[in-house]
């Protein structure tokens, strides 16, 4: 792996390139502008055809202003975005649409890759079992590589799972467990190692809360994922104020990401302005690090080349484009990505929810009465205004959020398509629908609550515990 | 402490305060031309007046625009560097001078202290010895807050020192021993305990090197560091690359610093543009952490107030206006200062001298053959032409390279006063007074070598495990 700087065009990353080509098309106009003499206008012009003939060549695009290659478009700065569009990005999620995000122009926007029926199909030959009813129904719906992460399966190479959360309060909701139980499920079926990120240190720059308070947040945030039912023999769990300060491998990867991602990068991607404080500026390589096998020389007895898998929410994703364009430069496997949809606030699937409104969603914390209460009055419906008209014309499941949430939390298939058919139809009523919805979550967040009061200090301590998992490498 | 990012502006450094008026008269400017209703320009100019009046109560100057507040005064991006003024920052030193930079305009421009004679006889008082000929010769010409460190010494408060070095490669010269030299002296007459930062992230991160070898040349400037005397029991040298990830107090002050600081910051402080990647970008937060002695738990027993005192080099002042900027906004104290001018090449005080060209200086690989043609072949003389008009009109001690040297290496106050008369006098010739040169530097160049010869890997190991050292605290 070569750290070169000064690389040849053909080493360039689709982003680089583009940059190279914007730079080189201001410093021609610069010396049109100041009269320089003509052969060295011709020269600086000779040179920017041919860098618009190595971006046409890498990425199959012709060069066009403003408009950076697909796997790296800009989400944030409003440039690519339309009108119409929805936004989304690591901190913002917003959508005009009572359905929600347009998940399949999302897509093409981001440049991924749709989860089809021909893709379960094979995660279904490959694991031998039904796939997870977030994976039938469309919840992971979108992702990068997975074809890369079956092929290695069935080949017996192996892989791990790398998730996280930014612990931003004690606070946890129904949908922050959605990455968390699917990734239980992929850990279950594919038996790898699972790697979880808290990223309180994201927290502490991006939120006004002293350091000890965010590192007070991850732990105990880490006890609600470990009451998800994580294997403590396969999965690590860390703080990156904690994790920074334990593991020889981690910074190192941290540094070499830092090296390979420039400012206008991350304004690109992220949005950053010159006002940003540095530490939001270089934070996206401490997300981008856990995807690299050698950052956790314990796990992976060092070895470099060990290809990841994250599962995350799709508003994730631009950390992990970063991640995917720096990645050949510094010698490590792309990592791979399965996307998921946002999980709908109660109030309706226009935004994503909030951990600081406690009546956005049903909290891990609360009771079956508060439960009942909130589903009652604030689960946005798509019944009819009056029980006449609801018989005779049907609700609309398409934005009845309590369908949405039993789309997430009924295991039953038939059950969900049964209900989903009688409420279209109109002979199921909005208080009997949100009566089936109040009866699967209240003994579901019960079980949880049950289970996050066996996970002591010390399990938590066990966990976040650098050492060597149930797997040789 | 506070880490509210919406504090008012009582709270808001200079520097801030300078950018927020900055902000405000742009916006003003964009809110006239873009004819913007009356009020809408009349609540704008409202505010800058009120940032402006702020400013003049924080700083006691009138806002200037383009002229940042004295402490934190740009030095790299040309707005306030005059046309005939040295260029001083971590990576350049340019003077047209042949004398060298002018080290009384550079104590102004960077809002410090000259080290006059009352500070020397108050730290001879404070001692109860005479002060290092490096004082008492202004090598050590310019201080932040020394007098807070003898009020804590005579006070029988305890502080600490920091020094450092980016070990770009594994040749080191003369020169670079010079604030080890000091240190080495402060740390025997004051007895504390002390801190030597590698920057091997900082060499990665700014030179065509891999993260590997930035580590090895860590460890090998870190035998000729150790070569210098230090005392084991009390001296903890580290590389940044290493000991990030075995401090838990380290990385939480870098986060601390990096949520502080912003871009327009270091864009300022050090001429960052935004094709710089993101690793420099956050760099500084890094040099800046050591100033705090929490960054080093296991030596100060979690005690955050322990003052700090660092030697270095004039270059290195950036950071620390930097981390003085910072520190009382995460409830640090600020670290004191002293500076040294530079080494000057061989050639002649024009630059500081380069270990990438090996007739620069005299290496602590040279042998004394090396080292005799070299001071005979290089070193810039200030004799005249011809033997009769030395004698006549005598030679220059202000620009020769030998005095300078001797300077800084002969430490009998005597003798060096003799030569400086003899060879402004004409009687003492070019060539004497090289051979005294070659005389002086031979045996420490060679005693120094033979104490390299001592520093085992093991002894290297030892001085770089984090552990406590021989004081309570």
């Amino acid at each position: 792996m070569a750290d070169s700087p000064n690389c040849d065009l053909k080493s360039l990353s689709p982003l680089q390139l583009f940059e190279r080509v914007t730079e080189q098309g201001e410093k021609v106009r610069a010396l049109k502008a100041g009269k320089a003499p003509k052969d060295e206008i011709d020269a600086a012009v000779r040179m920017l055809l041919s860098l618009k003939l190595s971006y046409k060549t890498t990425t199959g695009q012709d060069y066009q202003a403003g408009l950076p290659p697909k796997d790296l478009v800009l989400i944030n700065n409003g440039t690519t975005k339309e009108e119409d569009e929805d936004l989304v990005d690591p901190w913002n999620v917003q959508t005009s649409n009572a359905k929600g995000v347009d998940y399949d122009k999302l897509i093409v926007r981001f440049g991924s890759s749709k989860i089809d029926t021909d893709l379960i199909n094979r995660i279904e030959r490959a694991i031998g079992q039904k796939p997870h009813h977030f994976l039938r129904r469309g919840i992971f719906f979108s992702h990068r590589d997975m074809d890369q992460i079956l092929d290695a399966y069935e080949n017996k190479k192996p892989f791990y799972l790398y998730t996280g959360r930014g612990p931003s309060s004690q606070a946890m909701h129904v949908g922050h467990l959605i990455p968390f139980l699917f990734t239980k499920w992929l850990q279950e079926v594919f038996d790898v190692p699972l790697v979880i990120q808290l990223t309180d240190d994201e927290k502490y720059l991006w939120k006004d809360m002293t350091v000890e308070k965010a590192y007070e947040y991850a732990r105990e945030n880490a006890k609600d994922i470990i009451a998800c039912g994580f294997d403590i023999n396969k999965t690590f769990i860390f703080s990156d104020l904690d994790y920074l300060g334990t593991s020889a491998g981690f910074y190192r990867n941290i540094v070499k990401v830092q090296k390979h991602v420039t400012f206008n990068q991350v304004k690109g991607i992220f949005g950053f302005t010159d006002s940003d404080c540095i530490g939001k500026i270089s934070f996206p390589a401490i997300q981008a690090a856990p995807s690299f096998s050698s950052s956790f020389p314990q796990i992976f007895n060092g070895k470099e080349n060990i290809q990841c898998l994250i599962p995350c929410a799709i508003d994730q994703d631009p950390y992990f484009r970063m991640t995917r364009d720096v990645a050949p430069r510094i010698g490590q496997p792309k990592p791979a990505l399965l996307h998921s949809v946002f999980f709908p606030a109660l109030q309706g699937a226009q935004t994503k929810m909030s951990a600081s409104d406690p009546n956005s969603s049903i909290f891990l914390t609360d009771t079956p009465k508060q439960i009942k209460t909130k589903i009652n009055k604030h689960a946005f419906s798509g019944g009819r205004d009056t029980i006449e008209e609801h018989r005779k014309y049907g609700g609309n499941c398409d934005v009845d959020v309590s369908i949405m949430y039993l789309t997430f939390f009924l295991e039953d298939d038939d059950r969900l398509e049964q209900l989903k058919q009688a409420y279209t139809s109109g002979e199921l009523l909005t208080g009997e629908l949100k009566k089936v919805l109040i009866e699967t979550m209240q003994p579901l967040v019960a079980a949880h609550q049950e289970r996050r009061k066996q996970v002591t200090d010390e399990i938590v301590k066990q966990f976040m515990t650098p050492r060597k998992l149930a797997f040789e490498f």
